[in-house]
């Protein structure tokens, strides 16, 4: 079957260079081509190596390696292409000479950018550092190859393009990519090495996470996203048709994981989407999100749990600057941040404390107001100039800003024992000692005006002996986005979901 | 406040026993009562210890326990108290002596089961072993006891009878719970020592699941689940109202690791939950379930993922008999069963070997008619005497029963390069190589009269290189039913979704 490309003609009909008009004998015509699709058809013994593991320890050894045409560039009787594999790259050269023909260097020269190749080569040292490639050292001289999966001529972006730190302020004529045509093309977009790294980055969140917690005696549990009633009286939740009925998407796991105390599993875990039908169109909201979910039943007071949440945060940053200080280098080039700062233990304040900071820097707003944006973040840097630390805790909430299942401070009736945390100025988590007595949630709910016939299954929860507990919520993308020093959630989500965007 | 509770009266007023005018003075007073509700009002020094530490090494001590009244016996002037915690429990002694006065004996008596206590007793060498009690060697005698948090007197179910294995054909007289009462009041069920082993378990699925991938160079990634288009061709899909549209619930994350395939990530893998709208009220379909799912690039076969997939649910299967063995023991006591047996390599059969088999047997079936569920399940015996292994793969289906984007078998095109995976008989996952070609996929998305156009940006998806790659999905639920060879995949959901169920 012909294939769409300018490598139709070259590929499949093999013609001569130059105006002859009889074709001239191709020595090298076994050496290079378009291979038929693999289905599966045999199980060769041919060992494929990994770019990143061609080194001068290689020197002179025959391999065979898979990668995309990353560039390529002709030059006479040469082609220097370039083979990317995730992260890594390396120089290949075909040369007319023994292995190659002039047929074949044309051939190479015109394969489209980020087709896939099988390549036979000789690993050879090169006379100085090769710049641009991750491999510096070693360059491929090229003796066979072939097209596995040929990519179309026209790329919707430029993978160069879409790497190149945009300079503030200043035009300096080079091309970078928006917001929207990443999104449209993703599949190119995630091909990057920035987003290579951001998303093999935000895995290492998910199993600090969970590695740390399960040393820590936790169990994952896994809890039903389709739900019957809304949990905090209907606003912001998405409808879903359900049969002949209708139910909910869940706007946490809050209840879910709060049963499970109920239930005795002690301290529990889980990751899993989360939705919310909040029509903001911001930096850092998504309809759809993943949340690292935390729930613990405590002997005494909350901030057992408290210290617990903030040491798996912490668990996290250490672990991500040991495991993966390469991916944070590789996005840091792109987008230039301080590295991310935290103390040992964790920074609590209270909220008078921080409203008074806020005030001293000038700000004016009541006791039991809630923070703003633009306070949290001036917030951020006034913690940072004072404790040197990007990440703290902020403790002892007014009551009247939280819901009504937070559990009210034993002192202060004002305040309640509800803590968030913040990452550079912006809040990841945000959780409270919840009321496990069903009494007082009763009273709490109506005083918040909330028809106790839509929350009876939640309070009825409690009815059989439940101990006192708290947790939290963390979101996944604002974690990566925080850490990283980048600026919208949307770069460490896969495929985004905001009030605009359902697609891919 | 008063509580509801046969308690209060005990509890708050203290009185005597006995008919006596006059209340005559009780030493122990202070020693006794219902606490007020836990407000972390204080972090007191006391630890409190788990039971399952109370052994011998501890007799003699002092200490101070939380747990649940899992029963209570009053015997004249003394009370014997089972306390649980988890899956652990000891029996406490509360007699009338030096420490506990009378009516500090009625107290404890009167104390509703589940609820919640503080204990402190010293632990002492039992005279024999407490039959029914975890904590065999040692008792604890109780010298001063609190309410920590009050059930209702009048539980739902009753914990023993939710336990009891359910006696075949016989009557003995005893009775069970049944499934709806279970799941109407799952924060009781699912303290059990059956359900607590169960999700144990399966939280130790999850982890050993992620863990083998991970070490074997996958990346975890996070696909959305709210989708604009139904994958493939909208049966079965619930559908979401998003904002001023609709979009809807998706079947798989499969469109989504294919575009990370793409996307040069070349293994990855989620977990999380996947969405069908089925009315199926079968003993192993859920509207909603954990999906564990994998994708792969490969080189030349796609036996390459075939062999990745399995021996990922061998080191599973190896690590739960390594790490959960007491669960499993706890969950055969109530639902005994063979020990589950796998091969290593494990058993890899072909479609055309299984219809063999399964006329022999005497079925008679057509060679690209698709298996039944009876057949799977006696294909599944018949795999088990031959061959004594409840874990095989079936591969090489007839592409006739398989969805659109299967790679066709390259030698017969009858087949397909597609597999499900086994145990006891019972799919737990299906799985293929699927298309990287578009104008392939484009052909065969036609030949199964699929609107082009609903389907264009998965098929744009792979025009600009793709690697040939396969993968599958695995559902969480059914992995940890089988495993256990438990027979209804409600008892492995913990708040299981089906057409007739929502809630909990």
């Amino acid at each position: 079957a012909p294939r769409e490309s300018g490598l139709r003609v070259c590929g499949w009909r093999r013609p001569c260079l130059g105006d002859q008009k009889q074709p001239c004998p191709d020595y090298a015509k076994e050496r290079y081509g378009v291979s038929s699709m693999i289905q599966s058809q045999e199980k060769p013994d041919r060992v494929l190596i990994r770019i990143k593991d061609l080194t001068v320890e290689k020197a002179d050894e025959v391999v065979w390696v898979r990668g995309r045409i990353h560039t390529s560039r002709a030059k006479g009787k040469q082609c220097f292409l370039v083979l990317r594999q995730q992260q890594f790259n390396i120089q290949a050269l075909v040369a007319v000479g023994q292995h190659a023909s002039k047929q074949m260097v044309k051939f190479a020269a015109n394969i489209n950018k980020e087709s896939i190749v099988d390549v036979e080569g000789v690993v050879r040292k090169a006379h100085q550092k090769i710049g641009g490639c991750t491999q510096q050292d070693v360059e491929l001289h090229v003796q066979r190859i072939y097209v596995i999966s040929l990519a179309e001529p026209r790329l919707p972006l430029q993978l160069d393009d879409a790497v190149r730190p945009e300079v503030d302020g200043e035009e300096d004529g080079r091309a970078t990519v928006n917001q929207d045509t990443r999104l449209d093309n993703r599949v190119i977009d995630l091909r990057t090495s920035t987003s290579q790294a951001i998303f093999c980055l935000q895995s290492g969140i998910c199993q600090l996470f969970r590695e740390t917690l399960i040393r820590k005696g936790f169990v994952e549990i896994q809890t039903p996203k389709i739900i019957s009633a809304a949990s905090e009286g209907g606003a912001n939740v998405f409808t879903v048709s359900y049969f002949k009925s209708s139910a909910y998407l869940a706007q946490s796991p809050q209840l879910y994981k709060q049963m499970c105390i109920c239930a005795d599993f002690e301290k529990v875990f889980c990751v899993g989407p989360v939705f919310r039908a909040e029509d903001s169109n911001t930096h850092r909201h998504l309809t759809e999100f993943v949340g690292l979910d935390i729930e613990m039943a405590f002997n005494y007071h909350y901030h057992e749990v408290v210290d617990e949440i903030a040491d798996t945060l912490v668990q996290i940053f250490k672990g991500l600057q040991e495991r993966f200080q390469t991916e944070i280098q590789t996005v840091n080039k792109q987008f230039p941040c301080e590295p991310f700062k935290f103390l040992e233990p964790t920074l609590r304040l209270e909220y008078r404390e921080a409203v008074a900071m806020l005030r001293e820097a000038g700000v004016e707003m009541g006791d039991e107001e809630d923070l703003s944006t633009p306070n949290e973040k001036l917030l951020g840097r006034l913690v940072k100039e004072k404790y040197d630390t990007d990440f703290y805790i902020l403790d002892k909430y007014p009551l009247a800003v939280r819901p009504f299942y937070t559990m009210p401070d034993p002192v202060n009736p004002k305040n309640s024992n509800s803590y968030d945390m913040f990452m550079r100025g912006e809040e990841i988590l945000s959780g409270a000692q919840r009321i496990h007595d069903p009494q007082l949630l009763t009273e709490r709910a109506q005083h918040h005006g909330i028809d106790l016939e839509k929350i009876k299954a939640y309070i009825d929860s409690f009815r059989f002996g439940a101990p006192p507990h708290a947790g939290g919520g963390i979101g996944l993308e604002r974690v990566t986005m925080l850490y990283l020093g980048l600026h919208n959630v949307r770069q460490t989500s896969m495929f985004p979901r905001d009030p605009k965007r359902l697609t891919p």
